[in-house]
């Protein structure tokens, strides 16, 4: 049997907070919101518009067993999105006061900058170079 | 400007048996696997067939800004895939030693279980439920 890999889960740490900073700032479409009572939480599933890629994202309440305390590890390295144009995007999230971790540099043929979820989570932003 | 969200990274202790698990354990393509001389280390791309879900793999050497110690934290959730017949599906994965950490149980209409990957990170596998 070959199973399929359907979507990414991360954890978050306040739900409103995330999904304002997931639909408003990077603009992905909320796909579903729902309680999860046997978590004792709350899920989101989030698209980019014209992309496959799912992104889920879990809370947990301190009353269950998920619940535990938000602890940054080293798992989850980034999670990756392309634009069109780099520079004129990081003046956009530098004016919705999101902060920037690392500036533009090329590698393997893209520029690359990265920024933080509100969540601790690194979020990379991809230009083909040359473009 | 919208971005375009194109894959997941995570973080991999060691990328060979990463890539095995990946690919051996649950099936998935390797895409491309490259040497990242900025980073001082190693990337691989990897998905399931059929599936559009994009998974990176990031090894990192100890010389490396990034090579930093492996942490289990909390930010990844768990990567999610689904299967026709989750009983036989675990049945295999026992058969090739993987740990199953959460037997299925049912929730909002699914069975899942949960296994570790080689470096600590939660695996759900789902199967739609009455199936």
């Amino acid at each position: 049997m070959t199973p399929t890999m359907i979507y990414t889960g991360i954890r978050v740490k306040d739900m409103d907070e995330s999904i304002k900073f997931y639909t408003e700032v990077l603009g992905m479409v909320l796909v579903e919101r729902d309680q999860t009572p046997q978590t004792h939480g709350e899920g989101a599933t989030l698209k980019s518009p014209g992309s496959a890629q799912v992104l889920e994202l879990n809370w947990y309440s301190h009353g269950s067993t998920w619940g535990t305390s938000y602890e940054n590890g080293s798992e989850i390295d980034h999670l990756a999105f392309e634009v069109d144009n780099l520079e004129a995007w990081l003046k956009e999230l530098e004016a919705k006061k999101v902060k920037i971790l690392i500036r533009p540099y090329e590698i393997a043929g893209w520029n690359e900058a990265f920024v933080e979820d509100p969540n601790g989570i690194w979020i990379e932003f991809l230009q083909k170079a040359g473009r």
